[in-house]
């Protein structure tokens, strides 16, 4: 990469810093950027510059948001009685495009993985706790992903809540819709039958 | 993408913007951007802004540099008698991987193809004239990409600029090396029979 001029070099170099952005496609990146007329281009580093210097964690949720606390905790026609428990951010906005839930969320940032070193107080539970024991919550939904760390944790704080009295649910594993019985896997398929419902 | 906060929607917005980057693929390089120091964050869109501000093309060949005339062109131990032309900056960075090329550049920026509406007069050739007339120039290396429109262009110039009397090559066409004659295709082939040497 040293064949380019300095300010082009630097500005390859730390795009190829960018999660799945080799080499090459930072230099493409850098030379459409280049491409682009200056107010674009500034756009794009103004926006880098805002989303980072505004954006924070909700300090009752956890969610990404920049007014404290965020849209959906503050959205007084939500119903408050119902948690959902997700591991990022994503998960949250992955749950919004649904339309239908119109509970609140609460956000792990994180699962427990003993293999990372990583245990229920290096996630964001403590929290979790505190609300549900201030607030008056019915349901706890927990959807955290279907692996082993997403399971243990979804097992971790359902011991730990229920007692409590609350519900805690777990959102369904199965095949997809439009799926194929064929290509799915055993694992996939057992939580399938094992979570058949009475037609 | 509406789900999230404004500048986060607005971050993940400019980034789809980029070539090859889709939705999701912004999001999650928004997400990343946002878990990074603000010091990392910031050092890419101040890379951005600079690389944009300080960048220009160099009045002699039309590289894309910070200085002009580029450090290519200003570099007296090179060879000011050969030329080689190029459709893009990119090109220059991939001669200038292989050490070996001593001559000098031209850059086009583009090519001539009547399917998009371009003419001779559309790409960066009236300053090669220019230098050609005025500078002592022995060879001109033509290496326009192996498709329809680069070997047209390099035609184009060809037919142009040997009347002056100045040798003109185009840079060979075969299988790559470590290549399988197996899955070369029929023209490259045919590039490679036509292009044979004696041993």
């Amino acid at each position: 990469m040293k064949h380019y001029a300095k300010p082009l070099n630097k500005l390859i170099n730390e795009l190829s810093k960018l999660p799945g952005i080799g080499g090459k496609t930072a230099q493409r990146l850098a030379f459409h950027i280049l491409s682009l007329e200056d107010k674009e281009a500034f756009a794009l580093a103004d926006a880098i510059r805002e989303a980072k210097t505004s954006m924070k964690f909700c300090s009752v949720c956890g969610n990404l948001t920049d007014v404290d606390p965020c849209a959906i905790c503050s959205d007084g026609t939500r119903d408050g009685k119902v948690i959902c428990v997700v591991e990022s951010p994503r998960d949250v906005a992955a749950m919004e495009k649904i339309k239908e839930y119109r509970g609140l969320y609460h956000v792990l940032h994180g699962v427990i993985s003993p293999m990372e070193g990583k245990g229920p107080e290096d996630i964001n539970l403590k929290s979790l706790i505190t609300r549900l024991r201030e607030k008056d919550v019915r349901e706890l939904i927990i959807a955290t992903n279907p692996n082993i760390e997403g399971e243990a944790t979804a097992m971790y704080i359902a011991r730990l809540v229920k007692p409590a009295g609350i519900k805690v649910t777990r959102i369904a594993h199965g095949i997809p819709v439009g799926g194929d019985l064929e290509y799915a896997d055993e694992v996939t398929l057992l939580k399938a039958v094992e979570g058949r419902r009475e037609l």
